[in-house]
């Protein structure tokens, strides 16, 4: 029993919590291969969507259940017994499934559904139960917990434990929380609420203020044994609790916060960089933990070869997040099969002809740059991986000129489901000038919502990766590319954004239509 | 008296401890004006610089000392005679002069000079009692703090206290401490140091795990009555407090953390990003206070047009912290008055003959685009500015051909102190082929570090700014530049960087030499 209470639990959201924010939608696939690294970590319980939000959400929670091998698996859902019962639909599939469901205890969100104090209880309590009823696996959240009067907030809590909720998670929606109160809140409930020690009780916290990881190990010490966070922190607003933080805290501080989480830390680095970039939220250098200068001080320690540092900081090393160096990792000599044990050791799989398509192109950035880095690769096998989805429009070829003279101008061959189409087009700059020239020959109602460049490594012969949003009435496709040329790689990110907007319209997804009440109804 | 105890002092140190985190090295003239935006928000102590470190350093501490109109002006010193002289030389200028000299006093830290307990505290009594001889505001930090012996740390803080430190700094040099070791470290200090009443303790966070701010918070409750802290946490490695979280949670949770700073908060959007632009060091969306998405619910709000979301957020407004809408601000028929009065609230003022050259671009831009945004502006007015350097190359002319089929060329007229001089040049993508045509006709030995785009605002014809950082026998420069053709960027903030590294050259700075002393003893 002592070891068990040791233990604390990440429940991770990224996938709910973390893709609800604005402009951080990701594809059907993408969140497989976010849960599957999620799995594979040891993250104890994935949130994998809120099933009725969408047909999007359902089948991708219904397919993440379906494949998942260690994890839980849990959906959201209202205190709405259609909610749970889709909720159900989905989760089902998994080995350990979980359902979640919450509602909004505090006056100010019992004023919504205008339902008494009493009638809300009643709710509660149906709800657990009919979850409870389908899954032996139910958490139970009061939204704006800490806003709740304490004495409703004892009686709900309590009304959920006894109708079967095994979990119940404390959010701080708005994330004021101090340390403090964080603590106070979970070791009074724990406490004062009868059958509390029966269940294990959950933190999750946002922030606002820049104090989730301290509120979430304070909630910790006040006896909260499951921690909601996402990768890189990502959420509305300021995000939630970052688990790259959470969990390198409690490794690295085991001799004040003597809890262990189930998490292999030398996947963190790895499975940060994917979420950057199927997310589209770039990670700060100063961001704790997995920022690019978090470790910064290791060329320090190199530079003046001090040991003094390296006894300083050995603690917590690259090493322990799974930080590799940025050395030249491969020649133009080197072989397909140094390419793929090199990619397999970066995380990605590729049968035999994908895996020859990307070394052609590998032969042909390693001919050009002199030396080829690890994120070169990693963009390269991120391109590949694009390249797989149905293109129905593809670039054929693009020459464009620019400069200070103007107009700039772009001449664009495009392949149109088959048919090669060609057309000269004029734009305020020559990124411009090319969606112009693709819009010109695929005329479409998109809107351009974000256009991003990042360069990969250092220097202007290196690959940049450009990524692109559209929208079109309310459905959302993003497209990514990576190319020596920009103006190339904005062309191709901007056909890929496309062909997946197309796949949605045949699939006519109703993903967007539902966003504003997920919004607004989610912890 | 009670009054005097619940103020809380800001001690802003970006631009010693924020300049010093790898690659975000800032231009005299960036030093001086970030000063002067820290001054004017209400910052009580700035740390401009460690005066021994370079002639760079000394020149900026002296500058800002002379300037400054409110704000103490500090300075950093090794405990050394020779640091503190030159310390004082520094920032003697100011009306209120500081003096902050440290010490490392761990184990660890004392093996370095090879110094017995006895010897170091002998040292650390002269040192304090010369700075105190020099300048009657003098601090004193044991570097390390939190992993000094406690009998020694008392000790060395008393001596401190008894030379005439008025402040003592307790860093938590490693960034590994919790909140509530934090707030123990500074009460046990208080109560156990002879005279510690007399003085104001100092709290100083890194953020390696998150907890930074916490962290200082905690140290507040501790008794401490000065947080260290830097814009957008800048600093090594995850970097160091945020001011903007600090000082915005002890703003919104006054009910439960009694203590007022000074700073004027509706100035940290503006601050924030210019210290972004300055340093080169983006902020994350999803960064507490000034990332972009900070306050994305805004949005949701005005969606649903929901009242509870209203209320559930007003206790910290976008408007709290200077944050602006981004609609369209200014159209094509706006006049040069209206441009004048628009910068100033954006916080830019020009001459005439200076305004009028931006007027002839904002002209441009309003003539090309269907909107002009608050970025927009800002990015010309950064422009502007950067175009005040004196200009050994200048870009007169410049044509670029890219696209897929290669290869990309540039054709460039570059004047060269005043002579003109053409090339064509050939490269891995538009940029590149640029930057060969730029060195073709200007032969350096700088290597590029980094090489940055920033879209402004959405859409692609929107402006892009481009940063570039080159580095040549170990001398930085930076440059950057905005225009909506992303190319042209590149070669304006290429050779903005070159001019900086020619002015450089010219006055033979020694910066880069020292810098490694600076990142080895520096707390």
């Amino acid at each position: 029993m002592t070891t068990e209470k040791d233990r604390v639990l990440i429940f991770d959201t990224t996938l709910r919590d973390g893709e609800q924010s604005p402009g951080a939608t990701m594809s059907h696939n993408e969140k497989l291969e976010i849960a599957e690294l999620l799995d594979g970590m040891g993250v104890d319980i994935i949130e994998a969507g809120f099933p009725i939000a969408s047909e999007g959400d359902f089948q991708a929670v219904s397919e993440i259940a379906g494949r998942s091998e260690n994890a839980v698996i849990c959906g959201l859902a209202r205190a709405k017994i259609g909610d749970i019962d889709r909720c159900w639909e989905a989760v089902r599939h998994a080995e350990r499934p979980r359902i979640h469901t919450f509602i909004g205890t505090s006056p100010l969100h019992r004023a919504i559904p205008d339902l008494t104090r009493d009638e809300m209880a009643e709710r509660i309590h149906e709800t657990v139960t009919h979850a409870r009823n389908l899954c032996d696996n139910v958490q139970w959240s009061p939204m704006d917990a800490t806003r709740t009067e304490w004495d409703y907030l004892t009686r709900v809590v309590e009304i959920a434990i006894k109708a079967g909720a095994g979990t119940i998670n404390i959010p701080d929606t708005v994330g004021y929380t101090a340390p403090v109160e964080s603590a106070d809140l979970i070791r009074r409930l724990i406490a004062e609420v009868p059958g509390a020690s029966d269940v294990v009780f959950a933190t999750h916290c946002h922030n606002d203020l820049g104090m989730a990881t301290a509120n979430s190990l304070a909630a910790v010490e006040g006896g909260a044994r499951q921690i909601e966070c996402t990768i890189n922190g990502l959420g509305e607003r300021a995000g939630n609790t970052a688990l790259e933080e959470v969990v390198m805290a409690l490794k690295v501080r085991g001799d004040i916060m003597p809890y262990a989480t189930g998490i292999d830390t030398t996947k963190i680095t790895h499975i940060s960089r994917r979420v950057a970039t199927v997310s589209g939220f770039a990670v700060q250098p100063n961001k704790a933990i997995v920022g690019k200068n978090a470790f910064a001080h290791e060329s320090g320690i190199h530079q003046d070869g001090m040991l003094k540092n390296a006894e300083t900081f050995e603690i917590m090393r690259p090493e322990d997040v799974g930080l590799k160096g940025t050395d030249i990792v491969m020649g133009k000599h080197s072989g397909r099969a140094a390419l793929r044990s090199k990619l397999q050791e970066l995380g990605y799989e590729f049968a035999d002809n994908q895996l020859n398509d990307l070394f052609v192109r590998y032969k042909a950035l390693a001919d050009r740059k002199k030396e080829v880095f690890e994120d070169d690769l990693i963009a390269l096998a991120r391109d590949q991986e694009a390249g797989e989805i149905h293109d129905r429009l593809q670039i054929k070829s693009l020459r464009v000129v620019c400069g200070t003279e103007g107009p700039q101008t772009a001449d664009l061959v495009l392949s149109v489901d088959g048919r090669e189409l060609r057309a000269t087009a004029q734009g305020n700059g020559p990124v411009d000038a090319t969606f112009a020239a693709v819009s010109e020959l695929f005329p479409h109602g998109a809107k351009l919502q974000l256009y991003d460049v990042q360069a990969v490594t250092e220097g202007t012969d290196a690959q940049a990766t450009v990524h692109v949003r559209l929208e079109e009435d309310g459905r959302i496709a993003t497209g990514s590319a990576a190319e020596a040329d920009t103006v190339v790689a904005s062309a191709k990110a901007y056909v890929n954004a496309l062909n997946r907007l197309l796949l949605r319209r045949e699939k006519s997804d109703p993903d967007a239509d539902v966003k504003r009440v997920r919004y607004k109804d989610s912890a």
